[in-house]
């Protein structure tokens, strides 16, 4: 697929300096320590499984929303309604890893009373990368599946208008003795925060990434700045998957619309976007015995492991796998970081005064 | 997106003659009056939706498979084991279409009960189109969710091995005044019936429908042939829903897994082939009152219809607008069938020596 050219690391530091880092820069702008560490171990989870989007480089922007009063510190996040196959949470517009967490662990508990689960939550922000909160699942033992709706970013099929979000989808399957599936996809064929990184970080955009405010492919940042489009993947089916999000994280939830996000193609930043998020955990042991159920899992991922490959293609991955090996070597060797993302907690740090220092692994 | 060139239909013919054909088609070899019209009534359906394949034109080769002896014409389709939130259902090798009424009809009663619903079906064939199920859970207010194995055709990324089934989902929402938003996509770029049927028709393959067996895009039928490939839709993200599908449809409920139905990249045909379905019902209710539901479901629909349009676009359509709208058409008008499916439903009725005509509409 598309993707972007390879930037080499600026930096490779501890997970310990990072972690202590997040907790740091989150408890200094009022959270308490439980918050604090929720929302740092989402975000450092993604920087281990080698996301270059929705990791520890997102934390002076989410620190700098709590100072200007966009995000709830000191939130009470609550079970506004539940029954024993579903909770609804408000999430007092507090960080969204953090609701998340508690809406995960809530489906997860049901699950494994009553074999099935779901969680909603609204009044929520961005929750980092969606993959996370299926995992949480898959270390239970369940199938873990979670939806958010995001930012205006796609246009109905035939249309121009940013309407819909790329509305990511996360899947996590235990397996046995491979590590779990895990699928974190959004309903665009590029992630917005990888087009953002890209035109950061002046890399080329790949074909196939973005349309221009006519609806047509492009390559071009600037049309991107004009068009906030990105290209659905499929073409109608993704158009068409994201509305089935957006209909479980956004309708259902009582959230605001991305629709209502927008302001004159522009997407509104500095306000409290009541965003929705949808979970679910199905207990797999209610169809079979675990051990059969994780034993087919494996026999599902050794055929696709199996298959003939393509010419320069060395190993066949099935979804997850590179970052869960990504996630293995980093926990031994400390993780890379990019050079935009060092940059700016170097910067962070020394305007929020933080006493953590990154520890560089030599 | 890549489609066919338009074909010109042979015959407009009536509803009520089309779906007699059926039932007498069905009885005739075999199967009571019960199984007869729900088998139909699938077909029938797709072809009032103006579905270029899972239709009427079916209706030949499902009735062959039962006189071969590959469909169980009597079979006993019975519930395994449920509990409040599932049931799993054995189709003793019924034809998909009726194992699937049944489950889904399981997942329907659930969620009216306990706000959720799930039914898995084992040891049971094509089911036709996977939007039909979803349909019927619509159609009782729920939000409704299906999907299938099916026989290899899509390679793990990176990959030259047909593997995976492009396992179709169906899900369909109420709405207040709009009809139901019903998607039903594979997860390969083009539905295998739909590449079959642009074959048959002597059409050429669009570009992005199908690989090679390097791996490579194509547009050459004699390519598909060889490598039964067609591409995923987003690429590895295509892939990866369709092991989420497999996990669902295959792992969890005991069916046959598709890389077992390859005899060296041929798809095996004549045996049974053991597949897996998987359904789900949800209840808005759960969440929201149900006016409030199908009111926020309208407000995403009027939204994307309210886009701004490319040129040369007339009206924006949701998933399942066309669809819809083809079907109140033919409800009145009757339904046009291609010249490949009316040749081959003539053809049948002679060797067949079925009674019932199929009246042409003047």
């Amino acid at each position: 697929m598309g993707s972007m050219a390879q930037v080499a690391p600026a930096a490779r530091v501890t997970v310990d300096s990072l972690r202590r880092y997040g907790v740091e820069a989150f408890q200094r702008v009022g959270l308490p320590l439980e918050g604090a560490q929720i929302v740092t171990e989402v975000q450092l989870e993604a920087s281990l499984r080698g996301q270059p989007t929705h990791n520890m480089g997102g934390v002076p922007g989410y620190a700098a929303r709590v100072t200007k009063g966009l995000l709830n510190a000191t939130p009470d996040i609550r079970v506004e309604r539940e029954t024993a196959v579903h909770a609804q949470i408000d999430g007092d517009n507090a960080p969204g890893q953090w609701v998340s967490v508690v809406a995960m662990r809530r489906a997860i508990e049901k699950a494994k009373a009553g074999g099935v689960g779901m969680a909603t939550a609204r009044h929520s922000n961005h929750f980092g990368a969606a993959g996370h909160y299926a995992w949480l699942a898959a270390g239970e033992g369940l199938i873990g599946l979670c939806t958010t709706n995001a930012g205006p970013c796609l246009a109905p099929w035939g249309g121009t208008t940013p309407t819909l979000g790329n509305n990511p989808l996360g899947v996590a399957i235990p397996a046995a003795t491979y590590p779990p599936l895990l699928l974190d996809i959004a309903m665009s064929m590029a992630a917005m925060g990888k087009i953002a990184l890209a035109i950061a970080e002046g890399q080329p955009l790949p074909p196939g990434w973005i349309l221009d405010k006519h609806g047509q492919p492009s390559t071009d940042p600037a049309d991107f700045r004009e068009s906030l489009l990105g290209a659905p993947i499929g073409q109608h089916k993704g158009y068409g998957l994201s509305m089935i999000m957006e209909t479980l994280a956004g309708v259902l939830t009582g959230a605001s619309f991305p629709w209502e996000a927008r302001d004159n193609r522009r997407q509104r930043r500095d306000y409290e976007p009541n965003l929705g998020h949808f979970f679910m955990a199905i207990d797999p042991r209610l169809f079979l015995p675990f051990e059969e159920f994780t034993a087919r899992v494996d026999g599902m991922i050794a055929a696709a492991k199996g298959s003939e490959r393509m010419e320069g293609v060395d190993e066949i991955f099935v979804p997850g796998e590179m970052e869960l090996r990504a996630r293995e070597r980093n926990l031994q060797q400390g993780i890379p970081l990019l050079p935009s993302t060092y940059r700016a907690l170097l910067d962070y740090r020394q305007k929020a005064e933080l006493e953590t220092e990154l520890v560089v692994v030599q």
